[in-house]
Protein backbone atom coordinates (compact mmCIF):
# COMPACT_ATOMS: atom_id res chain seq x y z
CA UNK A 1 0.00 0.00 0.00
CA UNK A 2 1.45 3.36 -0.66
CA UNK A 3 2.50 5.32 2.31
CA UNK A 4 1.84 9.19 2.40
CA UNK A 5 3.85 11.65 4.88
CA UNK A 6 1.35 14.48 6.11
CA UNK A 7 2.63 17.55 7.53
CA UNK A 8 -0.50 18.84 9.89
CA UNK A 9 -1.25 22.20 11.12
CA UNK A 10 -3.69 22.63 13.92
CA UNK A 11 -5.22 24.46 17.01
CA UNK A 12 -5.50 22.62 19.77
CA UNK A 13 -7.91 24.12 21.76
CA UNK A 14 -11.46 22.32 21.09
CA UNK A 15 -9.62 18.60 21.05
CA UNK A 16 -8.74 16.48 23.82
CA UNK A 17 -5.15 16.02 22.67
CA UNK A 18 -3.62 14.60 19.16
CA UNK A 19 -4.41 10.84 20.23
CA UNK A 20 -7.62 9.35 18.91
CA UNK A 21 -9.99 8.57 22.30
CA UNK A 22 -13.06 6.80 22.51
CA UNK A 23 -15.87 9.71 23.57
CA UNK A 24 -13.41 12.78 23.01
CA UNK A 25 -12.53 15.06 19.65
CA UNK A 26 -8.98 14.35 18.82
CA UNK A 27 -6.45 15.82 16.32
CA UNK A 28 -6.03 11.91 15.01
CA UNK A 29 -9.71 10.81 14.93
CA UNK A 30 -10.76 14.17 12.68
CA UNK A 31 -7.96 13.30 10.15
CA UNK A 32 -8.68 9.72 10.43
CA UNK A 33 -12.51 10.33 9.64
CA UNK A 34 -11.25 12.62 7.04
CA UNK A 35 -9.31 9.64 5.31
CA UNK A 36 -12.37 7.41 5.71
CA UNK A 37 -14.25 9.78 3.28
CA UNK A 38 -11.62 9.16 0.77
CA UNK A 39 -11.00 5.17 1.33
CA UNK A 40 -13.57 3.13 3.02
CA UNK A 41 -11.28 2.51 6.60
CA UNK A 42 -10.36 1.87 9.69
CA UNK A 43 -7.62 4.52 8.93
CA UNK A 44 -4.80 4.18 11.62
CA UNK A 45 -2.56 6.96 11.46
CA UNK A 46 1.11 8.01 13.64
CA UNK A 47 2.55 10.97 14.48
CA UNK A 48 6.05 12.29 15.50
CA UNK A 49 4.78 13.82 18.57
CA UNK A 50 1.63 12.97 20.66
CA UNK A 51 0.56 16.64 21.65
CA UNK A 52 -1.66 16.99 24.57
CA UNK A 53 -4.90 18.71 25.03
CA UNK A 54 -4.64 22.23 24.10
CA UNK A 55 -1.23 22.14 22.12
CA UNK A 56 -0.98 23.63 19.07
CA UNK A 57 0.77 22.20 15.51
CA UNK A 58 2.53 24.51 13.02
CA UNK A 59 4.06 21.11 11.62
CA UNK A 60 3.31 17.84 12.99
CA UNK A 61 3.63 15.06 11.20
CA UNK A 62 2.06 12.07 10.26
CA UNK A 63 1.87 8.96 8.00
CA UNK A 64 -1.11 6.80 6.45
CA UNK A 65 -1.37 4.11 4.48
CA UNK A 66 -3.87 4.31 1.31
CA UNK A 67 -4.94 1.87 -1.29
CA UNK A 68 -4.90 4.06 -4.41
CA UNK A 69 -1.84 5.99 -5.76
CA UNK A 70 -2.65 9.21 -5.25
CA UNK A 71 -1.40 12.45 -6.59
CA UNK A 72 0.11 14.05 -3.29
CA UNK A 73 -1.44 17.42 -4.39
CA UNK A 74 -4.78 15.97 -4.42
CA UNK A 75 -4.53 14.27 -1.49
CA UNK A 76 -3.79 16.97 0.56
CA UNK A 77 -6.84 19.26 -1.34
CA UNK A 78 -9.51 15.94 -0.70
CA UNK A 79 -8.44 16.03 3.17
CA UNK A 80 -8.56 19.70 3.84
CA UNK A 81 -12.21 19.51 1.88
CA UNK A 82 -13.05 16.46 4.09
CA UNK A 83 -11.26 17.93 7.63
CA UNK A 84 -13.80 21.13 7.61
CA UNK A 85 -14.64 22.83 9.48
CA UNK A 86 -12.43 21.12 12.35
CA UNK A 87 -9.25 23.53 12.56
CA UNK A 88 -6.81 20.96 11.27
CA UNK A 89 -5.15 21.30 7.97
CA UNK A 90 -2.66 19.35 5.90
CA UNK A 91 -0.06 21.84 4.87
CA UNK A 92 2.01 19.37 2.95
CA UNK A 93 1.63 15.74 1.38
CA UNK A 94 4.52 13.78 -0.18
CA UNK A 95 4.37 10.12 -0.75
CA UNK A 96 7.47 8.16 1.54
CA UNK A 97 8.71 4.59 1.32
CA UNK A 98 6.61 1.84 2.90
CA UNK A 99 8.79 1.25 6.10
CA UNK A 100 9.41 4.93 6.40
CA UNK A 101 7.54 6.46 10.04
CA UNK A 102 6.24 9.24 11.28
CA UNK A 103 7.39 8.49 14.68
CA UNK A 104 10.14 6.21 14.30
CA UNK A 105 11.92 7.57 11.44
CA UNK A 106 12.40 11.21 13.12
CA UNK A 107 15.18 12.00 14.34
CA UNK A 108 14.69 15.30 16.03
CA UNK A 109 11.13 17.56 17.14
CA UNK A 110 11.38 21.07 17.81
CA UNK A 111 8.59 23.11 19.75
CA UNK A 112 8.11 26.77 19.81
CA UNK A 113 6.42 28.36 23.29
CA UNK A 114 4.97 31.69 23.15
CA UNK A 115 4.66 33.89 26.63
CA UNK A 116 3.08 37.47 26.26
CA UNK A 117 4.26 39.80 28.86
CA UNK A 118 1.31 42.00 29.48
CA UNK A 119 -1.51 43.21 32.08
CA UNK A 120 -4.65 43.05 30.36
CA UNK A 121 -6.06 39.92 29.37
CA UNK A 122 -5.70 38.76 25.80
CA UNK A 123 -8.12 38.69 22.84
CA UNK A 124 -6.61 38.09 19.86
CA UNK A 125 -4.12 35.81 20.86
CA UNK A 126 -6.64 33.95 23.36
CA UNK A 127 -5.61 30.61 23.60
CA UNK A 128 -2.32 31.00 21.54
CA UNK A 129 -0.20 32.52 24.02
CA UNK A 130 0.70 32.25 28.09
CA UNK A 131 0.06 35.39 29.41
CA UNK A 132 2.03 36.88 32.48
CA UNK A 133 1.08 39.72 33.84
CA UNK A 134 4.82 41.11 34.18
CA UNK A 135 7.88 41.98 32.78
CA UNK A 136 10.54 39.22 32.75
CA UNK A 137 14.14 39.37 32.81
CA UNK A 138 15.00 37.67 30.33
CA UNK A 139 18.84 37.10 30.55
CA UNK A 140 18.14 35.77 33.54
CA UNK A 141 16.15 32.99 32.01
CA UNK A 142 18.71 32.66 29.06
CA UNK A 143 21.56 32.28 32.08
CA UNK A 144 19.17 29.71 33.47
CA UNK A 145 18.42 27.59 30.17
CA UNK A 146 22.16 26.86 29.91
CA UNK A 147 22.20 24.72 32.46
CA UNK A 148 19.62 22.28 30.76
CA UNK A 149 21.64 22.51 27.16
CA UNK A 150 23.00 19.11 26.73
CA UNK A 151 22.29 15.81 28.13
CA UNK A 152 21.15 15.45 31.19
CA UNK A 153 18.49 12.99 33.86
CA UNK A 154 15.57 14.81 32.94
CA UNK A 155 13.74 13.56 35.79
CA UNK A 156 13.17 16.91 37.84
CA UNK A 157 10.99 18.41 34.25
CA UNK A 158 9.17 15.04 33.39
CA UNK A 159 5.99 14.41 34.17
CA UNK A 160 5.01 11.91 36.46
CA UNK A 161 3.14 9.82 34.23
CA UNK A 162 5.42 10.21 31.39
CA UNK A 163 5.84 6.55 29.70
CA UNK A 164 9.56 7.06 28.44
CA UNK A 165 12.13 4.32 29.25
CA UNK A 166 14.75 6.32 30.11
CA UNK A 167 14.26 10.24 31.56
CA UNK A 168 18.16 10.63 30.30
CA UNK A 169 17.20 13.15 26.91
CA UNK A 170 19.63 15.45 25.01
CA UNK A 171 18.73 18.94 24.72
CA UNK A 172 20.31 20.24 21.83
CA UNK A 173 18.55 24.00 22.05
CA UNK A 174 17.07 26.68 24.23
CA UNK A 175 16.95 29.55 22.49
CA UNK A 176 14.81 32.52 24.25
CA UNK A 177 13.27 35.24 21.75
CA UNK A 178 12.14 38.43 22.16
CA UNK A 179 9.19 39.31 19.48
CA UNK A 180 7.05 42.39 19.72
CA UNK A 181 3.98 40.22 18.77
CA UNK A 182 0.43 41.75 17.58
CA UNK A 183 -0.54 41.47 21.06
CA UNK A 184 2.27 43.06 22.90
CA UNK A 185 5.94 41.71 23.88
CA UNK A 186 6.48 37.91 23.78
CA UNK A 187 8.99 35.91 24.76
CA UNK A 188 9.42 32.77 22.22
CA UNK A 189 11.20 29.59 23.48
CA UNK A 190 12.59 27.63 20.85
CA UNK A 191 13.64 24.32 21.76
CA UNK A 192 15.03 21.12 19.39
CA UNK A 193 16.00 17.65 21.21
CA UNK A 194 15.74 13.88 19.53
CA UNK A 195 12.94 13.18 21.57
CA UNK A 196 10.95 15.64 24.53
CA UNK A 197 9.65 13.96 27.88
CA UNK A 198 6.07 14.37 28.74
CA UNK A 199 5.63 17.91 29.68
CA UNK A 200 9.25 18.49 29.43
CA UNK A 201 8.92 21.86 27.62
CA UNK A 202 6.10 23.13 29.72
CA UNK A 203 7.79 22.12 32.87
CA UNK A 204 11.07 23.86 31.52
CA UNK A 205 9.30 27.18 30.51
CA UNK A 206 7.18 27.07 33.84
CA UNK A 207 10.75 26.83 36.10
CA UNK A 208 12.12 29.65 33.58
CA UNK A 209 9.57 31.88 34.29
CA UNK A 210 10.09 31.61 37.86
CA UNK A 211 13.76 32.75 36.99
CA UNK A 212 12.63 35.98 34.95
CA UNK A 213 9.99 36.81 37.46
CA UNK A 214 13.22 36.82 40.03
CA UNK A 215 11.68 33.95 42.64
CA UNK A 216 14.45 31.74 41.39
CA UNK A 217 18.03 32.65 40.90
CA UNK A 218 19.66 31.35 37.37
CA UNK A 219 22.08 28.51 39.44
CA UNK A 220 18.33 27.17 40.60
CA UNK A 221 17.41 25.79 37.90
CA UNK A 222 20.95 23.95 37.73
CA UNK A 223 19.71 22.31 41.59
CA UNK A 224 16.14 21.98 40.53
CA UNK A 225 17.97 19.61 37.50
CA UNK A 226 20.64 17.34 39.43
CA UNK A 227 18.20 16.76 41.88
CA UNK A 228 16.31 14.19 39.72
CA UNK A 229 13.19 14.91 41.51
CA UNK A 230 9.62 16.35 40.35
CA UNK A 231 9.24 17.56 43.37
CA UNK A 232 12.55 20.43 42.38
CA UNK A 233 10.20 21.55 39.34
CA UNK A 234 8.76 24.56 38.71
CA UNK A 235 5.34 25.00 38.16
CA UNK A 236 4.01 23.28 34.93
CA UNK A 237 3.19 25.92 32.80
CA UNK A 238 -0.63 25.93 30.64
CA UNK A 239 -0.48 24.09 27.33
CA UNK A 240 -2.10 27.26 25.30
CA UNK A 241 1.38 28.56 24.52
CA UNK A 242 2.86 25.36 23.03
CA UNK A 243 3.45 24.76 19.50
CA UNK A 244 5.07 21.10 18.00
CA UNK A 245 6.98 23.41 15.25
CA UNK A 246 9.04 20.71 13.10
CA UNK A 247 9.95 17.61 12.87
CA UNK A 248 13.08 16.31 11.55
CA UNK A 249 14.18 13.36 9.17
CA UNK A 250 17.61 11.95 7.79
CA UNK A 251 16.07 12.88 4.12
CA UNK A 252 12.92 15.86 4.74
CA UNK A 253 10.09 13.85 2.67
CA UNK A 254 8.62 17.08 2.10
CA UNK A 255 11.30 18.78 0.33
CA UNK B 1 -16.63 65.19 35.23
CA UNK B 2 -13.50 63.47 34.51
CA UNK B 3 -12.92 62.13 30.80
CA UNK B 4 -10.47 59.29 30.35
CA UNK B 5 -9.17 57.74 27.10
CA UNK B 6 -9.11 53.87 26.66
CA UNK B 7 -6.82 52.49 24.60
CA UNK B 8 -9.01 49.08 23.59
CA UNK B 9 -8.02 45.42 21.60
CA UNK B 10 -10.26 43.25 20.39
CA UNK B 11 -10.79 40.17 18.12
CA UNK B 12 -13.47 41.58 15.29
CA UNK B 13 -15.10 38.10 14.84
CA UNK B 14 -17.85 37.78 17.39
CA UNK B 15 -19.22 41.41 16.54
CA UNK B 16 -20.94 43.41 14.26
CA UNK B 17 -18.68 46.42 14.49
CA UNK B 18 -17.46 49.00 16.18
CA UNK B 19 -20.86 50.64 17.05
CA UNK B 20 -23.87 50.09 19.13
CA UNK B 21 -26.98 48.79 17.05
CA UNK B 22 -29.90 47.92 18.52
CA UNK B 23 -30.08 43.73 18.37
CA UNK B 24 -26.66 43.21 17.66
CA UNK B 25 -23.24 42.77 19.46
CA UNK B 26 -21.09 45.26 19.24
CA UNK B 27 -17.41 46.87 20.77
CA UNK B 28 -19.02 49.77 22.13
CA UNK B 29 -21.99 48.18 23.74
CA UNK B 30 -19.70 45.43 25.17
CA UNK B 31 -17.54 48.74 26.98
CA UNK B 32 -20.76 50.99 27.38
CA UNK B 33 -21.97 47.69 29.54
CA UNK B 34 -18.78 47.08 31.51
CA UNK B 35 -18.92 50.77 32.27
CA UNK B 36 -22.72 50.50 33.64
CA UNK B 37 -21.28 48.09 36.47
CA UNK B 38 -18.80 50.63 37.77
CA UNK B 39 -20.89 53.87 37.53
CA UNK B 40 -24.69 53.51 36.61
CA UNK B 41 -25.11 54.72 33.26
CA UNK B 42 -26.56 55.33 30.58
CA UNK B 43 -22.94 55.65 29.28
CA UNK B 44 -22.21 56.94 25.61
CA UNK B 45 -18.20 56.19 24.66
CA UNK B 46 -16.84 57.75 21.21
CA UNK B 47 -13.66 55.82 19.76
CA UNK B 48 -11.35 57.09 16.70
CA UNK B 49 -12.84 54.78 14.47
CA UNK B 50 -16.19 52.90 13.47
CA UNK B 51 -14.55 49.41 13.05
CA UNK B 52 -16.95 47.02 10.49
CA UNK B 53 -18.28 43.56 11.44
CA UNK B 54 -15.23 41.17 11.58
CA UNK B 55 -12.53 43.76 11.39
CA UNK B 56 -9.95 43.99 14.93
CA UNK B 57 -8.78 46.48 17.05
CA UNK B 58 -5.20 46.00 18.65
CA UNK B 59 -5.24 49.90 19.51
CA UNK B 60 -8.42 51.46 18.52
CA UNK B 61 -8.73 54.69 21.49
CA UNK B 62 -11.91 55.56 22.66
CA UNK B 63 -13.16 58.15 25.66
CA UNK B 64 -15.56 57.73 28.31
CA UNK B 65 -16.73 59.86 31.31
CA UNK B 66 -17.81 59.41 34.56
CA UNK B 67 -18.28 60.90 37.88
CA UNK B 68 -16.05 59.42 40.03
CA UNK B 69 -11.71 59.87 39.76
CA UNK B 70 -10.75 56.83 39.45
CA UNK B 71 -7.07 55.35 39.19
CA UNK B 72 -6.60 54.56 35.89
CA UNK B 73 -4.54 51.46 36.54
CA UNK B 74 -7.69 50.54 38.70
CA UNK B 75 -10.31 51.69 36.07
CA UNK B 76 -8.21 49.63 33.49
CA UNK B 77 -8.48 46.32 35.70
CA UNK B 78 -12.18 46.95 36.72
CA UNK B 79 -13.23 47.22 33.16
CA UNK B 80 -11.54 44.28 32.40
CA UNK B 81 -13.26 42.40 34.72
CA UNK B 82 -16.22 43.39 33.84
CA UNK B 83 -15.51 42.85 30.00
CA UNK B 84 -14.56 38.92 30.48
CA UNK B 85 -15.62 37.08 28.47
CA UNK B 86 -16.12 39.24 25.28
CA UNK B 87 -12.70 39.22 23.69
CA UNK B 88 -12.49 42.95 24.96
CA UNK B 89 -9.73 44.62 26.55
CA UNK B 90 -8.57 47.97 27.83
CA UNK B 91 -5.00 47.78 26.98
CA UNK B 92 -3.97 51.16 28.62
CA UNK B 93 -5.86 53.97 30.24
CA UNK B 94 -5.07 57.46 30.75
CA UNK B 95 -7.21 60.71 32.44
CA UNK B 96 -7.71 63.48 29.87
CA UNK B 97 -8.91 66.95 29.25
CA UNK B 98 -12.84 66.79 29.57
CA UNK B 99 -12.69 68.75 25.60
CA UNK B 100 -10.39 65.75 24.64
CA UNK B 101 -12.16 63.40 22.10
CA UNK B 102 -11.11 60.08 20.74
CA UNK B 103 -12.19 60.84 17.29
CA UNK B 104 -12.14 64.89 16.93
CA UNK B 105 -8.72 65.43 18.64
CA UNK B 106 -7.38 62.60 16.15
CA UNK B 107 -4.62 63.36 13.78
CA UNK B 108 -3.83 59.55 12.26
CA UNK B 109 -5.06 56.33 11.74
CA UNK B 110 -3.05 53.48 10.99
CA UNK B 111 -4.20 50.11 9.61
CA UNK B 112 -2.49 47.04 9.28
CA UNK B 113 -4.09 43.95 6.65
CA UNK B 114 -2.84 40.54 7.07
CA UNK B 115 -2.99 38.36 3.91
CA UNK B 116 -1.74 35.24 4.06
CA UNK B 117 -0.20 33.39 0.79
CA UNK B 118 -1.23 29.70 1.27
CA UNK B 119 -3.51 27.03 -0.24
CA UNK B 120 -4.17 24.95 2.62
CA UNK B 121 -7.36 26.23 4.95
CA UNK B 122 -6.26 28.60 7.87
CA UNK B 123 -6.51 27.26 11.23
CA UNK B 124 -4.64 28.42 14.26
CA UNK B 125 -4.68 31.75 12.05
CA UNK B 126 -8.58 31.85 10.95
CA UNK B 127 -10.92 34.82 11.36
CA UNK B 128 -7.18 37.04 11.26
CA UNK B 129 -6.05 36.53 7.87
CA UNK B 130 -7.14 36.84 4.69
CA UNK B 131 -5.99 34.06 2.75
CA UNK B 132 -5.40 33.52 -1.00
CA UNK B 133 -3.85 30.39 -2.47
CA UNK B 134 -0.81 31.67 -4.48
CA UNK B 135 2.08 33.81 -3.98
CA UNK B 136 1.71 37.44 -5.26
CA UNK B 137 4.06 39.43 -6.81
CA UNK B 138 4.97 41.77 -3.84
CA UNK B 139 7.28 43.95 -6.42
CA UNK B 140 4.45 45.22 -8.81
CA UNK B 141 1.95 45.42 -5.80
CA UNK B 142 4.37 48.06 -4.24
CA UNK B 143 4.95 49.34 -7.52
CA UNK B 144 0.36 49.69 -7.60
CA UNK B 145 0.73 51.24 -4.26
CA UNK B 146 2.81 53.91 -5.28
CA UNK B 147 0.16 55.69 -7.39
CA UNK B 148 -2.16 55.78 -4.42
CA UNK B 149 0.23 58.18 -1.91
CA UNK B 150 -0.72 61.59 -1.35
CA UNK B 151 -3.53 63.60 -1.99
CA UNK B 152 -6.35 62.51 -4.41
CA UNK B 153 -9.68 61.82 -5.16
CA UNK B 154 -10.97 58.48 -3.62
CA UNK B 155 -14.25 57.29 -5.16
CA UNK B 156 -13.15 54.45 -6.48
CA UNK B 157 -11.83 53.07 -3.32
CA UNK B 158 -14.56 54.59 -1.19
CA UNK B 159 -17.64 52.39 -0.09
CA UNK B 160 -21.41 53.72 -2.16
CA UNK B 161 -22.53 53.99 1.67
CA UNK B 162 -19.49 55.85 3.01
CA UNK B 163 -20.44 58.90 4.96
CA UNK B 164 -17.64 61.26 4.47
CA UNK B 165 -18.43 64.76 2.93
CA UNK B 166 -15.10 64.73 0.73
CA UNK B 167 -13.64 61.44 -1.09
CA UNK B 168 -10.28 64.02 -0.90
CA UNK B 169 -8.14 62.17 1.26
CA UNK B 170 -4.16 62.03 1.68
CA UNK B 171 -2.57 58.79 2.45
CA UNK B 172 0.77 59.34 4.15
CA UNK B 173 2.03 55.89 3.89
CA UNK B 174 1.30 52.22 2.40
CA UNK B 175 3.96 50.01 2.97
CA UNK B 176 3.61 46.11 2.20
CA UNK B 177 6.47 43.82 4.76
CA UNK B 178 6.90 40.41 4.18
CA UNK B 179 6.73 38.78 7.26
CA UNK B 180 7.22 34.56 8.08
CA UNK B 181 4.06 34.41 9.89
CA UNK B 182 3.54 31.38 11.92
CA UNK B 183 0.98 30.04 9.36
CA UNK B 184 3.41 30.49 6.10
CA UNK B 185 4.27 33.72 4.49
CA UNK B 186 2.57 36.74 5.04
CA UNK B 187 2.12 40.18 2.96
CA UNK B 188 1.65 42.82 5.72
CA UNK B 189 -0.02 45.97 4.57
CA UNK B 190 0.84 49.56 6.97
CA UNK B 191 -1.72 52.46 5.67
CA UNK B 192 -1.26 55.49 7.21
CA UNK B 193 -3.10 58.74 6.72
CA UNK B 194 -5.30 61.41 9.22
CA UNK B 195 -8.54 59.71 8.16
CA UNK B 196 -10.12 57.53 5.81
CA UNK B 197 -12.92 56.77 3.96
CA UNK B 198 -15.83 53.79 4.47
CA UNK B 199 -14.00 50.35 2.96
CA UNK B 200 -10.87 51.86 1.65
CA UNK B 201 -8.21 49.99 3.29
CA UNK B 202 -10.33 46.73 1.68
CA UNK B 203 -10.76 48.40 -0.94
CA UNK B 204 -7.20 49.29 -1.70
CA UNK B 205 -5.47 45.75 -0.52
CA UNK B 206 -8.68 43.67 -2.91
CA UNK B 207 -6.88 46.06 -6.19
CA UNK B 208 -3.51 45.20 -4.72
CA UNK B 209 -4.42 42.04 -4.58
CA UNK B 210 -5.00 41.81 -8.48
CA UNK B 211 -1.88 43.51 -8.70
CA UNK B 212 0.54 40.40 -7.22
CA UNK B 213 -1.59 37.69 -9.17
CA UNK B 214 -0.68 39.66 -12.41
CA UNK B 215 -4.52 40.80 -13.12
CA UNK B 216 -3.85 43.84 -13.32
CA UNK B 217 -0.77 45.43 -13.97
CA UNK B 218 0.88 48.05 -11.89
CA UNK B 219 -0.13 51.34 -14.13
CA UNK B 220 -4.03 50.06 -13.69
CA UNK B 221 -3.88 51.55 -10.50
CA UNK B 222 -3.63 54.52 -11.74
CA UNK B 223 -6.10 54.45 -14.13
CA UNK B 224 -8.62 53.24 -11.82
CA UNK B 225 -7.61 56.15 -9.00
CA UNK B 226 -8.16 58.39 -12.01
CA UNK B 227 -11.64 57.32 -13.14
CA UNK B 228 -13.07 58.51 -9.73
CA UNK B 229 -15.93 55.66 -10.54
CA UNK B 230 -16.21 53.02 -7.92
CA UNK B 231 -16.82 50.61 -10.29
CA UNK B 232 -13.26 51.22 -11.46
CA UNK B 233 -12.06 49.39 -8.41
CA UNK B 234 -10.92 46.00 -7.71
CA UNK B 235 -12.85 43.01 -5.57
CA UNK B 236 -13.33 44.27 -1.98
CA UNK B 237 -11.12 42.15 0.46
CA UNK B 238 -12.74 40.30 3.25
CA UNK B 239 -12.86 42.29 6.51
CA UNK B 240 -11.12 39.41 8.93
CA UNK B 241 -7.48 40.41 8.34
CA UNK B 242 -7.76 44.58 9.20
CA UNK B 243 -6.89 45.43 12.01
CA UNK B 244 -7.25 49.49 13.40
CA UNK B 245 -3.48 49.17 14.38
CA UNK B 246 -3.18 52.96 16.26
CA UNK B 247 -4.13 56.19 16.33
CA UNK B 248 -2.33 59.56 16.50
CA UNK B 249 -3.24 62.40 18.70
CA UNK B 250 -1.34 65.94 18.93
CA UNK B 251 0.15 65.02 22.27
CA UNK B 252 -0.05 60.99 22.91
CA UNK B 253 -2.63 60.82 26.27
CA UNK B 254 -1.04 57.50 27.13
CA UNK B 255 2.74 58.17 26.78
Amino acid sequence: MPRYALKVEYDGAPFAGWQRQAEQPSVQGAIEAALARLEPGPHKIAAAGRTDAGVHGLAQVAHCDLVKDWDPFKLMGALNYHLKPAPVAVVACAPVAEDWHARFSAVERRYLFRLLMRRAPETLEAGRVWRVPQRLDVEAMRDGARHLLGKHDFTTFRSSICQAKSPIKTLDALEIEEVAGLGGPELRFHLRARSFLHNQVRSIVGTLERVGAGSWAPEDVKTALEAKDRAACGPVCPPQGLYLAGVGYPQDPFS
